[in-house]
């Protein structure tokens, strides 16, 4: 069975494009006419996925904003999912951090009831709250080493033997990868350039998940910079705001698809 | 409005008790019975917070388990919230971490959809994960600072300005107390008895919320040891399988309401 980390490679090739689009859909931020369907969540993540599949090698849904609408909201995210055609990776960001056995309870959530490819992780409790995701064979986990928030450096820079933990936490992970190899990925904010040319250079072969560009403010060129792994595994670089409301009219699914075509554009890099 | 401690003094004070139930049903656990019952969750659910909800302080669901039965999950934990008599606080442990933008959502899911009193939260991302539950008035957040499970040390114990990382977070904590107060508590598992009381040193006024006694191995007696806050806010002791699986017979019922009572007994604390 191939590692996620093979076939997020081959969609990677196949679309040639390093370009994630994140299904983060705020009701109240959608076009009027999806607001008067009957499942408006249902119908604009739909039309999203429908106008932008062939341009990404990843979809990224939150998991809060499907929750925020309650059942009919988690019910819109399995619909939505279930419109990703299967050669697509769905990476479902829950940032998941849990002692083992509640670890493997949303494991099967998210691998066993939403059926996505691979999720990402918090790594504050260690690697309990990681194995059971690792374990699945074929799928990925993104472990958040450097978040693109502004209070990431709160914990994150702290200095834990010379160095800032988030490196500690790539260091890590480059650890857990070796046991059970090919499915460990980390997540990296745009925002922080230095720190992603960092943890480049500490973690040559792991896949990066890089949030941050646009509405953000993180830079693509620092996104883009390393290019790919030695293996050929380029970034997964993630617009969500930017390409999900691109238009709030009812060009929305068009806008869209253009905002996406103009950033595949722009990263310009096919593996 | 009274603040989160407020209520939940108020609570403890009426019950007599610092137990807190967690809420983790294991569908494969569950007595027969129960299973074949057509909402063998929501059947479950009740049942306990029928048989224990005079004797606890508060019920503690953690939502990797409801989650991981889908949609049906997801339904069964909002009809067993609304079980739970009003007076009663509800802790949901989730432990969201998130940026700013995308925690304001798991604010909306916990306070405005399943109505919860409070959460539990990972303070991997800084304040900006935290900020927004913290302000939603009479809610409570309790930050993750040493975890129960046997890996907390990977990142948990690592030295930060002389100090193990979890106790950063402690007087991270208490700034973040300091800004909204009476909302902020601890996550502090009763597997490591020497931090716990470490802990209790350098916030002396957050409550904690305490996992970790019975199928984990941690000590009641260490759980217990510091007492109340000096405002009087005893510690949420919390018991999940033990009380949950006391019997997996028809009895199952009152056998938790057997185990929560011995609990509450030598716990034997009125604050």
């Amino acid at each position: 069975m191939a590692t996620f980390n093979e076939r997020l490679r081959e969609a990677q090739q196949r679309s040639g494009s390093w370009l994630c689009v994140g299904l983060d859909p705020l009701l109240e931020r959608l076009p009027a006419a999806v607001r008067r369907e009957p499942e408006p969540l249902v119908a604009f993540g739909r039309a999203i996925v429908e106008a932008t599949a062939d341009l990404v090698c990843a979809f990224k849904p939150n998991l809060a904003f499907w929750l925020a609408e309650g059942l009919p909201g988690l019910a819109a995210l399995q619909a939505v999912r279930a419109a990703i055609p299967p050669e697509v990776p769905v990476v479902l960001d829950a940032k998941f951090g849990d002692i083992g056995h509640t670890a493997a309870a949303y494991a099967r959530f998210a691998f066993d009831q939403l059926h996505v490819d691979a999720i990402t992780l918090n790594p504050y409790l260690g690697v309990d709250g990681v194995r059971p995701f690792l374990e699945r064979e074929g799928k990925g986990a993104f472990l958040l080493a450097r978040t693109s928030n502004p209070s990431a450096p709160d914990l994150q820079d702290r200095l834990t033997d010379g160095a800032p933990l988030y490196q500690t936490v790539a260091r890590l992970a480059c650890q857990w990868d070796a046991d059970l190899p090919g499915n460990c990925g980390l997540v990296v904010g745009a925002t922080y350039p230095a720190e992603l040319a960092t943890l480049r250079a500490l973690a040559p072969h792991l896949p990066f998940l890089i949030p941050g560009i646009g509405a953000q403010g993180g830079s693509l060129e620092a996104a883009i910079a390393d290019g790919p792994t030695a293996d050929g595994l380029g970034p997964l670089i993630n617009a969500s705001r930017d390409v999900l409301y691109a238009s709030a009219g009812d060009d929305f699914a068009d806008a869209a698809r253009a905002a996406a075509s103009s950033l595949r554009e722009r990263i310009g890099a096919s593996p």
